[in-house]
């Protein structure tokens, strides 16, 4: 169920002193091969935190043989101080694992602006070097974790025996291509580089990037996947399911544990004249704070998921759309439906069904309620 | 300061009994020239409420004799039984003044979804029609609020004697291009139905369409103004000026009454290669929940800032951007800059300003933090 599922990796999760709280804020995933391939999806906010520049470089080679994270502090707009402290770590890592520089990649998460504290990340990267285990996967959950609640991990055995685990840390700024998260997924199947690449997009295309907890996008998002090829070769299409169905389990615990959320919302669009189309109106409704507080109120309020799907381009017919909440239609063909008292949105999943009758298309976007505790944390909590 | 201000209007606000808490709901706004020039805008959304449908219809001839509006109801979402209410709504103010039913504009906000109760809404119309007095402003002004907590009036009056006058309702729901809001606009200064179209349009570009409390577009927003040609001719450029000045008023009282709302903020960027793209970046500044909910922390999140801004595609260099809140230099040149506890968010108003340096365009989106009570008002009253 961790990063150490697949054989060939070890890790470690340690408190290494960079958050004022003591607790574990420094892991480390090294792999022990014998293959070192690996792939990586960034962020796409302009605005790059100098981990994920350092580490878009090194990824330019299609190898890893270490990635280091640390929580309590995302190294971003830290200027080239900030760059040159993300390469430090990579030197670190690579003096204790023995391996190039090049060959490490550099995860941080936390408040953004303030320089890490080097000697507590120095502290930590000697520790959890000396910690590293075959099943420190757990450990090293932990020790990302900065609002999450629950640490984040899945995994996948195939027939065949080979592994994929993962793990991840995220609990808000959780959107649009990539919630702010840091995933690193782990697999012992000996797949090319240019396999693991093409798997990670489609797997992240279906996943994480149909999560959207606030549409807010972070400047540290990242996700690597590493193959050590320790249990032989796997079926390209049967390993790219296996990774779609573990970063699956990943975003939905991200959604899960999303800042104060009390509701997990499925906003599924139907009917549409393409994929895009769907998604961009599930993406609205998804990101409607009106609508999101109204679930909170368990309120199956149609009209704002109709105001919503009336702001985006994608065609359709405002005269003929449907709506459902958990499988009750009420509006149908534009008009009035069934009565929302026959709606129950006290449980915790919400399943939310638009028929544009535009096509034959269809997308769901993942996201998750407004609440107090959304607030709370954001007004009370810098990140 | 209200829409019997200028010479040539009364008007009247009633208990139709339409709203459960018997509180006023049905206003009535009426022209009695000599002339009987009208524009409005309306909303962009593509669920468009049956008094929208109707009234576009009603503002092909560019005249209006009168506005019937009513809360307690949005009659949006309600197929072709809600248009042919709204249009016999028409019929009934049509009758009481002596016009026809096409120069009657129809106005209405409230829950979507439901049907209006047409007995009470003739009561009203009635009742309204007979309290009409050229004294009447604030007595509409209140009849037309929902969840807003004061009642929102502006006018101004030229050296040269014409005079502008307004009305508002809206406190959430309040974008982009328009807020959920209705506003009705008088002059009695003459003008031609061309110059009232084009000064409308100026003055609601530069300042309803720049308000974005939520980032929710509604289906019922409409502003309408009328002239009555009493008191005389008006420079037009002078005329667009005292409308834009008009409205700038409404528009920051409802912001001021967004709900739950616990700061006014003004989001500027200067330095964009175009206007657009100034807009562009503010807008997606302004719709960051991690950042209002910051602002209400009395947080100086200039990283919030960043994150929101790296999102868009308008062109700029992130190494070589400024973000300053209240005056503070926080980031300079894509540097740490001043300390953040060096700013002060405790009072009421927040100007966040962000230089791109990419060019010599500026605008500003007018918005406001997000509260527990935004998320509690929004997750017990329907709308």
């Amino acid at each position: 169920m961790s990063v150490t599922a697949a054989k060939g990796f070890s890790a470690a999760g340690v408190i290494a002193g960079i958050k004022a709280s003591g607790k574990p804020d420094l892991a480390l995933v090294v792999n022990e091969g014998p293959e070192a391939h690996a792939a990586a999806v960034f962020t796409s906010n302009r605005f790059q935190a100098a981990p994920v520049v350092w580490t878009k470089q090194a990824l330019a080679t299609s190898r890893l043989a270490a990635v280091v994270l640390n929580s309590g502090g995302a190294n971003a707009c830290t200027g080239s101080a900030g760059l040159a402290d993300a390469k430090q770590m990579a030197s670190w890592v690579a003096a204790e694992v023995g391996c190039a520089p090049a060959d490490v990649a550099v995860c941080s998460t936390g408040l953004i602006g303030v320089r890490l504290p080097m000697p507590a990340v120095l502290n930590g990267i000697q520790l959890a070097a000396q910690d590293l285990s075959s099943s420190g996967g757990d450990s090293a959950a932990e020790a990302i974790m900065t609002t999450d609640t629950v640490a984040k991990q899945a995994s996948h055995t195939s027939p065949s025996g080979w592994t994929v685990g993962g793990m991840a840390k995220g609990a808000g700024m959780l959107a649009p291509a990539l919630a702010t998260m840091l995933v690193v997924l782990t697999t012992d199947a000996a797949v090319s580089a240019a396999t693991l690449d093409e798997a990670l997009r489609i797997a992240t295309g279906f996943t994480f990037d149909r999560t959207d907890s606030d549409g807010c996008m972070s400047t540290n998002d990242t996700v690597i996947l590493m193959s050590s090829g320790a249990a032989g070769a796997a079926d390209p299409a049967e390993f790219t399911e296996a990774l779609t169905g573990v970063c699956a389990s990943l975003a939905k615990q991200l959604l899960a544990d999303a800042e104060g959320a009390s509701h997990d919302i499925e906003v599924r669009v139907d009917g549409a004249a393409s994929e895009a189309d769907a998604l961009e109106v599930a993406r609205a409704i998804a990101r409607s704070n009106l609508f999101k507080c109204a679930v909170f109120g368990n309120d199956p309020n149609w009209g704002r998921v109709l105001a919503s799907a009336g702001s985006v381009q994608a065609p359709f017919d405002p005269e003929h759309v449907d709506v459902a909440f958990n499988g009750v239609p009420v509006f149908v063909d534009g008009q009035l439906g069934a009565d929302r008292s026959q709606v129950d949105l006290t449980g915790r999943q919400v399943l939310v069904e638009v028929n544009l009758h535009a096509g034959g298309e269809s997308a769901a976007i993942w996201t998750n309620d407004l609440t107090y505790g959304y607030v709370k944390e954001n007004a009370e909590y810098s990140s």
